[in-house]
């Protein structure tokens, strides 16, 4: 449902809700054995849970389309990713915990290599070290101009932030970065009228920079792209009258949640000690996001044994987490990173969702082919919020 | 389909259609045998014709939304209950057989107790029985004001109906029902500048009322909400090329097929009779609504047993509705009523097309699981009559 109707139906009571999103969850089978992480795996908490759960398969934004972080979690908290959207550069602030103010700007930076003609011949400067990079942000945070706070943040490898920060910025302006190589960074022009400063303010920087970074080897340009402001969502607290949790090791994840309202507890440790923090703060909220990484990282390495072993310490992690008592408890993935593919995809993702009312799937397995066949059926992922709210009974009868 | 595209494609044939409602067919697994009403009940009527059918699980409204009786059947019939609503008012006078006229004006009631400082003390009167409720509303008929006629129906217990009659009436109007207790009831507030002459006439009618129960015990007030007008909807023999007719024992369900324009048979009687009726008037229309009630009923008294009886009494009928010699017919639900809830719910409900164009599903129960593995899957309610004139032959090719 749309989220006016979320509203106009959401009621509170008691019952409390745990979104358990495995991060990349979904495989694809290995091509000897033509089993997947999920299948191969050995998950007897899971498969337990499954088989009193309402099981699907969740589609995170549409037929065909990979989701990025963003889109597949905004999805599993209800809102529609193609309405949406996060700008890439509040992506990458938000990927390192930086604290984006509703004025500022932010764009992703590349570090590039540009040939005596000024052409792009590397938009990853050869993918040069972290400590380089830092070195040179350093040396970037030395521009000033007249009428914005300029912030460069580092991020890795030839990756940084720049933040503008000012009364009046405008987010509408197009990237330097080509994205190809063989041509020149482009200049930023103003997408409307109103962003005209900011683009000059812009180009004025990247002149400077490129200034700055002039005598370096490899590291010798930049490239601006995603420009983006803070974006305005309706709050979920608001909307489905849920005192929202986020519990999650990496800051993407609780940048996420703070988008959307939630209350973020601090972040890094294991994933132990965020299911202990959880349980500790487990009343304070109705709603709580538990994010799960490694499922992901070992998907994206095209490790399938990491892969299937990280699905074992989620399965390991199960049981305490059924003993919060939640009253509705989904186990989800923002969207599929097969091995195979070594990357995030387009394909459907297996779901459960543990209630009272679910319903009486006969599945007796938590993995592709089990959840394909479950009362749920093949569904999009920005429902599942409205299904876990159905059953805990937060939701109203709609019409008389 | 939309309706634009529907009225677009419809064309008119001799083949007949029949959609039987089972009012709240859908359930939940009794928590002992994990088998559900339908899965419990002998059904071998239903069983048999499902076998030949096609067979499907309908999405009322939306995930997670739990359908009021109006949006349910409304999305039967082929209208999306998120865009033709029906409000609460004109849902009332539907259930009471009040033939609301374009210009009125309609709103629940209730009675209510106020204590000595005005505030509610109790929303529903204590329940007041329906004799009492019926000698009061004779009181609140005295009321008299100018420019309106002003019209008070008894519904049941504490509940009636006030319709206002007059050209230029508006119902945009706030309600008076706080909708909790400990405070007073609410003056009506005009939603737009063109209701405020409304909103004086409702204001006034609350005051002479409130001073006519002055001297009751218990019910010594008013309430009121769901202002509303007939609602405005293309009639389904228009958009549809077909003559339509409904036969129906309640109130409510010969109100929502007026709302659509069908020709409403007599009311009242038994299903048998109802049955008998459509028998009798079957060459006067292209498509047949039967509602059967006791289901529903049976799942909102939270009687398994009941419900399980109901729908053997409803299977037991089959026959008899199958010798019609419809082309098409429909056995659907307008939401599920799980015993467990002892309510409405939000689940899908098991669907089944019998034609000679159906599917070849290999079903051979009539239940949720059974459905949820048939052809057509789990789909929108408000698609089954497109899919049941397709059946009929009744809807043109889109395109070339």
């Amino acid at each position: 449902m749309d989220i006016d109707l979320l509203r106009s139906l959401a009621t509170p009571n008691d019952k409390k809700i745990l979104l358990c999103v495995v991060d990349g969850l979904g495989g694809l089978p290995d091509p000897e054995t033509r089993r997947t992480e999920l299948e191969t795996a050995s998950l007897p908490n899971l498969d337990h849970l499954a088989a009193e759960s309402a099981c699907g398969m969740t589609m995170p934004v549409d037929y065909g389309v990979t989701p990025g972080s963003g889109p597949g979690h905004l999805a599993l908290f209800g809102y529609d990713p193609l309405k949406y959207e996060v700008g890439r550069g509040v992506l990458e602030a938000l990927g390192i915990d930086f604290d984006l103010q509703p004025v500022d700007v932010a764009a992703r930076g590349n570090l590039c290599t540009l040939d005596a003609e000024g052409r792009i011949s590397d938009r990853r400067a050869g993918r040069i070290d972290t400590a380089t990079m830092v070195g040179l942000c350093e040396r970037l945070r030395e521009i000033e101009l007249p009428g914005v706070e300029l912030i460069v943040e580092p991020v890795v490898d030839y990756r940084w932030v720049l933040i503008l920060r000012g009364e009046g910025l405008d987010d509408h302006l197009s990237q330097t970065d080509p994205e190809r190589e063989g041509v020149k960074p482009l200049p930023v022009r103003a997408l409307t009228p109103a962003a005209q400063a900011t683009a000059d303010i812009v180009n004025r920087f990247v002149e400077q920079a490129q200034a700055k970074l002039a005598d370096q080897p490899v590291a010798n340009g930049v490239l601006l792209r995603g420009f983006a402001k803070h974006p305005d969502f309706p709050p979920l607290p608001e909307t489905t009258q849920m005192r929202a949790g986020a519990f999650a090791v990496y800051p993407m994840y609780r940048g996420l949640a703070k988008l959307v309202g939630m209350t973020v507890a601090p972040g890094g440790g294991s994933q132990q000690s965020q299911l202990d923090a959880m349980r500790k703060r487990w009343d304070e909220f109705d709603f709580c996001f538990y994010h799960f990484k490694r499922a992901d990282a070992a998907g994206e390495d095209g490790n399938f044994q990491a892969k299937v072993e990280a699905l074992e310490e989620f399965d390991s992690l199960v049981p305490q987490l059924r003993d919060l008592g939640a009253a509705v408890m989904m186990v989800a993935g923002d969207h599929s990173t097969p091995s195979q593919l070594a990357a995030h995809s387009w394909h459907p993702v297996p779901f459960l969702l543990s209630s009272t009312y679910g319903a009486s799937d006969s599945i007796e397995a938590f993995n592709e082919p089990a959840c394909s066949g479950g009362s749920l059926g093949l569904f999009p992922a920005k429902e599942a919020l409205s299904l876990a709210m159905a059953n805990a009974g937060r939701l109203l009868k709609f019409g008389a």
